[in-house]
């Protein structure tokens, strides 16, 4: 076996609200890390955990500790270690797995004429930060129903990391990325990694549920396109996988979406983008950049 | 080979201060943590570095970086990955070690009659972190010599893991952990660990250099034994092995001085604390308390 690792600094108001509701954050802390294992098809197994804290408030470290905890559980994680201290709120885990020697999957590796792949249905966490940080283009007051806005926020505040079709896409997936900061910025760290460029047309299956919530088709293809945080895996593989891939999508009960095909290296790593009727769509910001965001 | 982890946050102005320095920074920063897997007697084999900057200052990092890949060099170290994002300066490595599979020298094990063990010379960080506070019992300008001088600011700003002396107690320590907060108190969760108790009579030759300093004796004893941030390694061992470990200080050039012994578990973990004459020391704090320091 090999080992995987990774590691994630969550700072407060960077990476999420300091009022933010402990349990949901003791839970997205630890999933965001099992989602870069499962990005690379290893099986979770261990997580150590530093926490610095301006002060010692029980009843937030608890409830950050029963989320933190219950997804160790539904991951299979052992908390072997950590580090308590003082100061602005901060929090850094590192998460282990396991992969079969030779398995892992990378960022590099696409492959002209592969298809581009994702999971589920990402744009719907930024959506719900729209309303949290109340931006222009928040849905406070127009979601367009109850069930459509629970569901953003559930992608925002519990996101799901894809570890079973992390594994299931050894030897199938050419190159692998979680979608952390943008569905099109994560893209570009594979298409650079792999020095191939991409051409996509978003299919109407990914566009419809987000309009449904009621948000106007150029937000839709911004929060589809650049919002970060669903924490859904895009990955590349050859042709000859589609039927097995669209299977493998019935078995995991999860959407694997088609979104486009690996092209040669071009300047622009996304070389064309178009809507679900084949029209160009230009984008101002393509993903989250930590220091000019 | 069993794995072992250690990781560690360093918050600005809590751990370190702010104007620290960076390249010292960046060596203290891995150094701290290769010092937990000597405590453990493993050898150091990967690290991840997880930080956040309130700015992104390149000659900062620059010379951050030359400190921590120094630090890997040194102590045969592959950073093998990482985080960087903005916030509150905070520096988190996680570092991963091998040891074989049963041999990891543990917190808990002290035995009865073990006698107590230290590496080195405690004591020399505290006196310069006295002179970058600027407290009371700052020795700017009363340092006896700036060799000492110099001697006590290498020990608080380039620390020194003790990795081979870790791996050559593996059989040998019963229980071992680093001073990283002070020689009584880490001492003392080595002891509660174990169960036991110990009686400690400070030799001289830990007191003398110390005082050669310049400090006065109360300082020294408090520097010695409450002083964090020396990272020497103190341990237990059977008496059986004193002879042995006298020859391997020689080999290591490393100075092992016996400090005390293991005795039943009291109503005081430290049972009995003495100076070089048998005179009980009183000191109105053990460690530091990340809380309430």
């Amino acid at each position: 076996m090999q080992l995987a690792i990774s590691t994630d600094m969550l700072v407060a108001n960077t990476h999420f609200l300091a009022d933010t509701d402990p349990e949901a954050l003791g839970w997205k802390t630890l999933a965001v890390n099992v989602s870069d294992l499962a990005a690379m098809g290893a099986v979770p197994r261990w997580v150590v955990l530093a926490v610095s804290l301006p002060q010692a408030d029980e009843a937030w470290v608890a409830a950050f500790a029963r989320g933190f905890f219950s997804c160790c559980q539904a991951y299979g994680l052992d908390a072997v270690g950590g580090d308590t201290t003082r100061g602005p709120l901060n929090l850094c885990p590192t998460v282990l797995g396991e992969v079969p020697l030779g398995q892992a999957i990378q960022r590099a590796g696409a492959q002209v004429g592969d298809m581009i792949w994702v999971s589920g249905q990402p744009g719907r966490a930024a959506l719900a930060l729209d309303e949290l940080l109340n931006t222009s283009a928040s849905l406070a007051g127009k979601w367009a129903s109850e069930a459509v806005r629970a569901d953003c926020f559930q992608a925002l505040l519990r996101p799901i990391p894809r570890v079973a079709l992390g594994q299931a896409l050894r030897g199938v997936a050419s190159a692998m990325l979680d979608v952390s900061d943008g569905l099109l910025g994560d893209l570009s760290h594979l298409l650079a990694a792999s020095q191939v460029s991409a051409q996509i047309q978003l299919p109407d299956s990914l566009v419809r549920p987000l309009q449904a919530s009621g948000a106007p088709v150029a937000r839709v293809f911004q929060a589809l396109l650049a919002g970060g945080d669903d924490y859904e895996l895009v990955f590349t593989a050859a042709p000859q996988y589609h039927d097995m891939l669209i299977k493998l999508a019935a078995t995991l009960a999860l959407p694997l979406t088609p979104i486009g095909t690996i092209v040669p290296h071009q300047p622009n790593l996304i070389h064309r983008l178009t809507d679900p009727n084949g029209q160009p769509i230009v984008l101002s910001r393509l993903g989250y950049d930590h220091f000019s965001g």
